[in-house]
C-alpha cells in the first residue's frame, strides 16, 4: 500500500455527516423497498427557478462570449462581468462600497473554508498554533477535516433556553467565550443543522472581541439573505472590517454548479486568492454567467415563493411532531429560524442517536444522526446523542408518513 | 493585519510563472499601445469545437435532467453518467479494464496535483519527511506552490543532446536519479514548456524504479493522447499499477469549465478523492455533461484538426527563427514532440532571461522567461536564464512580427 502523509490522513477521515451520507446510499442502493428519506441537504427545486436558471444557461450559449468563457482561462478572482453584476446589486442593496479586490469567487463554497481555514488557523511560523473557534454549537460538520489537526477545532456548548413545553432554542454561552489561541472564527448563520440564527446581538458581541484580538470572523451565510434568505426571522447582515461573508448559490437551486462568493477587505481576500491561484487556477464560469443579471430576480423569488414554501413545509412538521408524539414524551422542537432543516431534541433519550438511526432505518425512514454535528465538542454530553435533523425538502407524503413513523418508535421508546 | 500560517504563507507566494502572468496583465492593461503577446497558455479555439461543446451545451439545457445536473449536489467522485461514459471510451480505446471507482473528476486538473502532492508528499505520523520528485527539467511550475515546503521539492538537471546546428533535446539524466525519501513522482508528458516528451523507455524506466519502492507515479497528460492528443511523435501511454494518469480538458478548448480526471488503482483515487469530498464536495457538472459521449468526436477533431493547426504553426515558428537569428548566434530550438509551446534556449546570452524578457516588452514583444520552469533546481546553473519560452497560440501575423522583433534583439545581444 502506498503511505499518506499526515495531512492526507487527515483529509482521509470523512467527516461525521459525510460517513453517514455514505452509509445512506449505500443502504439505499442495496436495500430493497422503499425509503422515506428525510436526509437530504439538497435544495428543493422550485419550477420558477428551473426556469430562471435554464433561460439564462441558453443566453450564455447563444452569447458571443461564449469561446471566451468556456474555452479560456479565466482570472484567478472569478470572471469580471459576474463580479461587477454582483457587486452592483450587492453595494447597492446594502449601501456598500466594495471593488473587485474584495470579491474572490470559489469552486463552491466549500473550498473557500478549506482556504480559509488553512490560511488563518493552524501552524505559523514563530512555532504558534492557531485555533479554528466555533462560537456556536451544534454546528455545520464542513468546517472540520479540512487538513488542520482534529485537536485545533475549539467548540463550546450553547445554553438552552425552553420556550413553551415542546420548543428550544441555542444561545451562545458568553462566558465560556476564550480567544486565546484562536486563529479564526467561524459560524453558520442561519445554523445548520438547527435551523438557529445567532442574533444581531450576539453576532455583533463575537465581532466585537474578536476585532481586539485581530481576528477574522467567517460568516457562512449559505442560507442567509439577500440570496437564498432561508430566514423566517429578522436578521441583520454584519459587514465590519474583520468580518469575511462567505455567500452559496447553491441553496437557491445551483447545488451542481459549485459557485462560492467570499467578500471581505483585501487582507483577508488576497492571500485566499493566492492560496486559489496556485492550488485551482479559478473557478469554472458556467455558474458565474448564469447569474449575471440575475441577482435580483433570484432574490424575489427566493423571497416570495422559496421562503413561503419552507415555512409552509416547517409548520406542518411542527405541526406533524406534536400530534404524533406523546405529550409526556420530553421532545424539544428546535424553533427553526432558518434553513430547511428541523432539529429535534429527544432528551433523556434512552438509546443514543446513532442506536435510534439504526432502529428507524429498520422501520425504513432515513434521519442524520445528531452526534455528527458538535465538531469540536470533545468531552462526553449526553445532549449530543440526543438529536436528530430532519429536511423539510422531502414530499409532504413522506414527511407525514416519515414523522409519523418517527413517533410510533421515540413512543415506543420512553 | 491579520496573520497567517504556515501552509497559508507558502500559498502566498506566486508560482514563478503566475507571478510573470500577473506583471503580464498589469502591462497589457496599463500601456497605451499594443503589444505582440506570445506568451498565453490559452489554448487556440478552433469553430468545430466550439461547434461542437456549444451543441452539447444545448443538449443539456433541453435534458430532462437539467434539474438535477445543475440545481442538485452530485457524487463525490463525478457525475455518474459522464464516468460511465469515459470509461467506455478510455476502456476500449486502450484495452483496459478501469472501474468507477478507478476514476476521480476534480474541477481542473490543478487541484488534483493538489491533493496528490499534499498526499503522497509531505511530512508523515512517522516524523519521516517525503519530496516530490520531478525527473525532468525544465518542468510545469505548478507543481510548486503547493502548500508543502518548497525544499520538498527535488528535481534534477537534465541532460542535453544536440541535433545539427540549431536543435536541441532534453533526456533524463538517470545517472542523478535518486529516489530516497520520494513520496510521489511527477512530470508532464508532453512537457510543458519544453515539448518535450518522454521517450517510451524512459518513462517505462522511472515507473519501473518508483515501483520497486512503491513510489507513486503521476503522470501529467494534459497534452498527451487521446485528448488533446498535441503529440507530434509517437508516444505510449502507460498504466502500471503505480502509475497515476491525469487527464485534462483545457487544452483541447474546455479550460473555462475545469474538468480534471484522475485515472488509476483504487489506492490512490481513494485517499484523493476522501480530500475532496472534504475540501470541495465534488466537481461542478455542466463541464462533465458537456463531454458525455463525446469523447471521440473531440478525439477525432484534435487528431485531423487541432494537431495539424498546431504542426504547422510549430513549422512555421521554427523556419522564422532560422530565418531571422544570426548563424553564428548559439540558439537552439527545442525539439517540439508535443504541446503548443516553442521553447528556444539562447547560449551564453549575455543578459540573463528576465532582463532579456524586460527588453522584449520595450520592444513590445512579451515572451515568458524560462528561469520560471525551474521548479526543484536550485543551485545556480547558467542554462536556467538562458531560455525563454513561446506559445504558437497567437495569429500567424503576430507570430511572424513577434519572432522577427524577438531575433533583432538577441542579434544586437551577441
Amino acid at each position: 500500500m502506498v503511505s499518506i502523509s499526515t495531512l492526507g490522513g487527515k483529509m482521509n477521515h470523512l467527516s461525521g455527516v459525510r460517513a453517514i451520507m455514505n452509509d445512506i446510499e449505500q443502504t439505499l442502493k442495496s436495500s430493497k423497498g422503499s425509503f422515506v428519506n428525510l436526509s437530504p441537504g439538497n435544495p428543493l427545486i422550485i419550477p420558477k427557478i428551473k426556469t430562471l436558471l435554464q433561460n439564462q444557461n441558453k443566453k450564455l450559449i447563444d452569447s458571443l462570449e461564449y469561446e471566451e468563457i468556456m474555452c479560456k482561462y479565466g482570472a484567478t478572482s472569478g470572471y469580471r462581468p459576474f463580479i461587477t453584476s454582483f457587486l452592483n446589486y450587492f453595494n447597492n442593496k446594502y449601501n456598500l462600497n466594495f471593488k473587485e479586490e474584495n470579491v474572490l469567487v470559489t469552486p463552491g463554497s466549500q473550498l473557500a473554508y478549506y482556504y480559509a481555514i488553512n490560511t488563518f488557523a493552524g501552524i505559523f511560523d514563530n512555532g504558534i498554533i492557531k485555533k479554528v473557534f466555533l462560537p456556536q454549537s451544534p454546528e455545520y460538520t464542513g468546517y472540520s477535516n479540512m487538513g488542520i489537526d482534529h485537536s485545533l477545532l475549539k467548540a463550546i456548548k450553547p445554553s438552552i433556553v425552553f420556550i413553551g413545553d415542546h420548543e428550544f432554542k441555542y444561545h451562545i454561552n458568553f462566558d465560556e467565550f476564550d480567544l486565546t489561541d484562536v486563529g479564526v472564527i467561524i459560524f453558520s448563520r442561519p445554523c445548520n443543522p438547527s435551523g438557529n440564527i445567532l442574533s444581531d446581538d450576539e453576532t455583533q458581541k463575537i465581532i466585537k472581541l474578536a476585532k481586539k484580538r485581530n481576528i477574522p470572523v467567517i460568516i457562512d451565510s449559505a442560507y442567509a439573505p439577500p440570496i437564498p434568505n432561508l430566514c423566517y426571522s429578522d436578521m441583520r447582515m454584519f459587514f465590519d472590517s474583520n468580518v469575511i461573508n462567505i455567500m452559496s448559490f447553491s441553496k437557491a437551486g445551483l447545488a451542481g454548479e459549485r459557485i462560492g462568493v467570499v467578500i471581505g477587505q483585501n487582507e483577508f481576500i488576497d492571500p485566499l486568492k493566492a492560496f486559489q491561484a496556485n492550488a485551482c487556477i479559478h473557478a469554472p464560469k458556467t455558474g458565474q454567467v448564469i447569474l449575471i443579471d440575475a441577482f435580483k430576480i433570484l432574490e424575489n423569488i427566493c423571497l416570495n415563493d422559496l421562503k413561503a414554501f419552507y415555512v409552509n413545509k416547517i409548520t406542518m412538521v411542527n405541526e406533524l411532531f406534536r400530534k404524533h408524539l406523546k405529550k409526556n414524551v420530553p421532545y424539544f422542537l428546535h424553533t427553526t429560524e432558518g434553513t430547511f432543516f428541523k432539529w429535534i431534541w429527544f432528551k433523556d433519550l434512552p438509546i443514543n442517536d446513532w442506536e435510534l438511526y439504526k432502529k428507524l432505518k429498520e422501520n425504513r425512514v432515513i434521519v442524520v444522526p445528531g452526534s455528527t454535528f458538535f465538531p469540536g465538542i470533545n468531552d462526553k454530553w449526553k445532549h449530543k446523542e440526543e438529536c436528530i435533523r430532519i429536511s423539510t425538502t422531502a414530499s409532504n407524503q413522506d414527511i407525514r408518513s416519515g414523522i409519523k413513523k418517527i413517533s410510533e418508535v421515540i413512543n415506543t421508546l420512553y
